[in-house]
């Protein structure tokens, strides 16, 4: 049996919801998949200081120092890796969860495969939708972007970063799913550890990318349902299975 | 046991192409798929006449006459529709396949399954590769177009037409497949009619859409692979499969 799973604490329209909800279920059909309404959250800091930071060091030749906060002199602390905010907290991986939960309100969800449901699609760039997700022993952080990156043209960029290292993340497959109006767009790939920066993540375009018409044609009524799955890949088998 | 078939009749270097075969080989790795190299033409006809008139009439309310060349009197007749070429040249639907062979020397492949390889991604916009497809009792017209849509920002756009009414059309869906690199990214729809203009499918953006970031991270060596699948579709399950 399906149910509601409402992020960031905010007080939606119910009856809203359950129609969109309805929807969704239609769509992504598997018995027992979440469904997860996330409501947008407008980005407050652009151009993060921790990515120009890992720019400017890769132009360099430098390997880029993502993880490595201006403050931070133990290697084992990391910067809150949020993405909304430019949060001056540090810690270690283990307590990034917390952190994520407790102070930017970020929801957890568990299962294998989940629906994402991103509302209000149109909001002005840049704006980000943000959940986390707990499967196979992991939590991971789903990012739906829509972002200005030629001036005048918003796209939707959406990543999955492991809260790991990457050797850890290498052990995974993730899937995004858009399925609506005959079409079907699948992006598979293995996570980033959000040792990486998410930021440079979207910048390098390595994730999925959409344009507003394709949005516009997965999305209904301003909502866009992404299908997220997660599996092991010790031995990767993506490329040998096709 | 896979072949080459050499597309547009040019005299590649045989070498180079068995190294890219190989290896589109390896990523494709069903026994029995055709392997079909495909050189980049260098489009001359931009903006199309038959777009521009179709889509002022759409912003006037009118459904888009695509398919109707101004010289056109006899509603059975259609235009060349070679994206590649501002061609004169009109016919009934069943001769398109032969004029697009004979004129415009567009390679026809057989095959459930093939795999498109597109030679020299750098090259500049407007780019187009086509080949034809026969498949199922029906033959389809696979563009993939590399062009500047924001203006220094070069995309690749990647659609299948059915040479066949749209009601024939609808029997079908067609996917599209690019494997690399640990990524995966798949396109699935049903295929639009050569009836309409490939031009405004790709204006829309109703097709697989990659940014240049994303066609480098799939490319080899200058070449994308694009794994090409066609299925009936009469009472299309994609939705309800999930």
């Amino acid at each position: 049996m399906l149910f509601f799973t409402q992020c960031f604490g905010a007080v939606l329209d119910l009856i809203h919801l359950r129609f969109q909800h309805y929807k969704a279920k239609r769509v992504f059909s598997a018995a027992g998949q979440l469904v997860c309404v996330v409501n947008p959250t407008h980005s407050l800091k652009y151009a993060p200081t921790c990515c120009a930071a890992a720019q400017a060091s890769t132009e360099q030749g430098i390997l880029p120092p993502c993880h490595h906060h201006e403050a931070v002199h133990d290697p084992q602390l990391v910067p809150c890796t949020c993405p909304l905010f430019s949060c001056p907290w540090e810690g270690h991986l283990e307590v990034v969860v917390s952190h994520l939960r407790q102070t930017h309100r970020i929801n957890i969800l568990q299962g294998a495969e989940i629906v994402f449901l991103a509302t209000d699609m149109h909001l002005p760039a840049p704006t980000d939708w943000i959940i986390m997700h707990s499967c196979l022993g992991h939590q991971f952080l789903l990012v739906l972007r829509k972002r200005e990156k030629y001036e005048g043209h918003p796209q939707f960029f959406a990543t999955m970063m492991l809260i790991g290292t990457p050797t850890q993340a290498n052990n995974f497959t993730y899937r995004l799913e858009l399925n609506r109006n005959q079409r079907r767009l699948k992006w598979e790939a293995t996570p980033r550890s959000i040792l990486e920066c998410v930021d440079s993540v979207i910048s390098d375009g390595d994730c999925l990318v959409l344009n507003t018409s394709l949005a516009q044609l997965f999305s209904d009524n301003g909502s866009l349902a992404i299908g997220i799955a997660i599996t092991t890949s010790k031995v990767h088998s993506s490329e040998a299975e096709m």
